[in-house]
């Protein structure tokens, strides 16, 4: 029998998780739940349908894990903990200040409901932070660096398009190669935000904007450009759609560290990806939490989990025989 | 109170996991055992006793892990299950196609014992096949790569110096840059032995000794060398002594795979090592498995275990909130 999941969302990320399922054959896709009128939701996958999101409740009994899609900033601080009494649950929260507070409401809900709740879901939070414990736990003296990039940053791209005189813009968040490369001589060096990421903007200005202005507000943006290097491209609307419309992402989480009795041998243990779509890649790793979040259900954990409490295994569809076989 | 370790067999990997309970706080080597005569081992942490490797159960009550530190050939297969009914044991086990017979092996020890026992542990098997685990169970669809190098290979090593005129020899394993570069261009490349690694040889040579002949002798050494394009230098046993004494080693784990409704979407996930020491990290990722074997003994667990069956969380020093709070 299959994994039966919904879906509570359906943007970017909704629809990566409807790919991702489809990939795993231990897994079906249940429901889709929307705020929109359902009417108005297209989805990929036949023969499943789409409901109003409060009607979730009816749906109970046919749902193995429930996937929330929502926004870090609004929908899963509320959405978590009230899903979560109900249902196993998986969410990508990723404000990571508060990430304590969010799992505390959440681990208060799940215990009392018996359900299972996988948050802060993803690459980072997720993959990278996972990766910072392992190398961290494996060479205690060290230090670590996360780079992001070369991916585009949705929020420093909404921040450009608030701009006077823009019409639409996209960010790349770039990190510095001589930094990588400083950071991979094991030198451990101390790199100032400016030394680590460099920021490019592609701007599309309004017809006789002075883009001269723009490009001197966006460099000065404090918190968003002003402590970096940022480059700024005017280009044309159809150049825009034409070359900037992916959503690739990606970036290294480095640990540089020694062993030996005087601390003599230097270690490299680098992560790193390179995604052409950052919500497919992010669905993709919720997917398989999902499929851990149902195991550990059915024997009988309850309350909420990170990426640091789960046991590898359950990630995988194969059992603990074939990954000591194939993968060991 | 701190985890108190004892160590079975010093030698490379017993004196990096001395080093590597220096840099851990929260541990202490408590004894080590050994085969040959106690006297004559000389170990590097003041006031720790060398004890003879058959008075270990006297010890009983003074160890919380045993680490177990000899060959996969013939110590461990006895060692393992051995130990495994009297303490919670780690080892390094490394003959992946017998880790299903060891599995079972150490399980029913460590089961009737009520110990656990971590096998296989270091970085291959270990982190690599961690890595090849969560990249899979994240993009199913996709392909899998491991490249070793540039390092020591000690088999191969002591292969050159069976061959006649050799009086000492060192081998290096090298991946082949374009291929690597193939991997991460997301193409999923069919690669041959002989694209993938290249084997670069040092050899000190009997004086007038027929160089042509033992070149061509290491050439095409079946299994060792044959499948590979091989480069040998002659030197001297100073050069040897000089260049040659560190055991670097690393490798990359690369998975190159597809996401999307049609597969659109190519991801590469990559996890890299560079290692000055290969004993010295091998023996940190053991310390690291070793405090989680003594917690999940702690919570009541028992039987073998692998990397693929521990929580991460259990690796760290750090509590969970504050793995929640710094990591995530």
């Amino acid at each position: 029998m299959s994994i039966r999941i919904g879906i509570m969302g359906y943007g970017n990320l909704g629809r990566g998780i409807e790919c991702a399922i489809k990939q795993n054959e231990d897994m079906e896709l249940k429901a889709v739940f929307t705020r929109r009128a359902p009417e108005s939701v297209s989805i990929l996958t036949e023969g499943v349908q789409v409901y109003p999101a409060d009607q979730i409740l009816d749906h109970k009994e046919e749902i193995d894990v429930l996937i929330l899609c929502g926004g870090s900033a609004t929908d899963l601080p509320v959405q978590t903990p009230e899903y979560a009494k109900h249902f196993h649950v998986v969410d990508s929260f990723d404000t990571h200040a508060k990430i304590p507070q969010h799992f505390a409401a959440v681990d208060a809900s799940a215990q009392e409901g018996g359900k299972v709740a996988v948050i802060s879901c993803g690459w980072d939070p997720g993959m990278f932070s996972l990766n910072r414990l392992y190398a961290g736990a494996i060479l205690p003296v060290g230090q670590d660096y996360t780079f992001w990039g070369k991916g585009v940053s949705q929020g420093h791209s909404d921040a450009i398009r608030r701009v006077n005189g823009v019409v639409d813009a996209k960010q790349y968040t770039i990190p510095v190669e001589e930094a990588l490369e400083a950071v991979r001589s094991g030198s451990n060096p101390e790199l100032t935000t400016r030394q680590k990421h460099l920021r490019e903007c592609f701007v599309v200005a309004t017809e006789g904007a002075d883009k001269e202005k723009i490009e001197t507000e966006i460099k000065t943006m404090p918190n968003y450009f002003a402590d970096y290097d940022t480059i700024v491209h005017f280009i044309s609307k159809d150049e825009l759609d034409r070359d900037h419309s992916g959503i690739p992402h990606g970036g290294f989480v480095i640990r540089s560290g020694k062993t030996g009795w005087e601390g003599e041998n230097s270690h490299i243990i680098e992560y790193s990806l390179k995604l052409d779509s950052n919500p497919e890649f992010t669905a993709s790793v919720i997917v398989a939490y999902a499929r851990a979040a149902y195991r550990m259900g059915q024997k009988g954990h309850k309350g909420c989990k990170t990426v640091f409490d789960i046991p590898p295994a359950y990630l995988s569809a194969m059992s603990g025989e074939e990954l000591r076989a194939h993968l060991l």
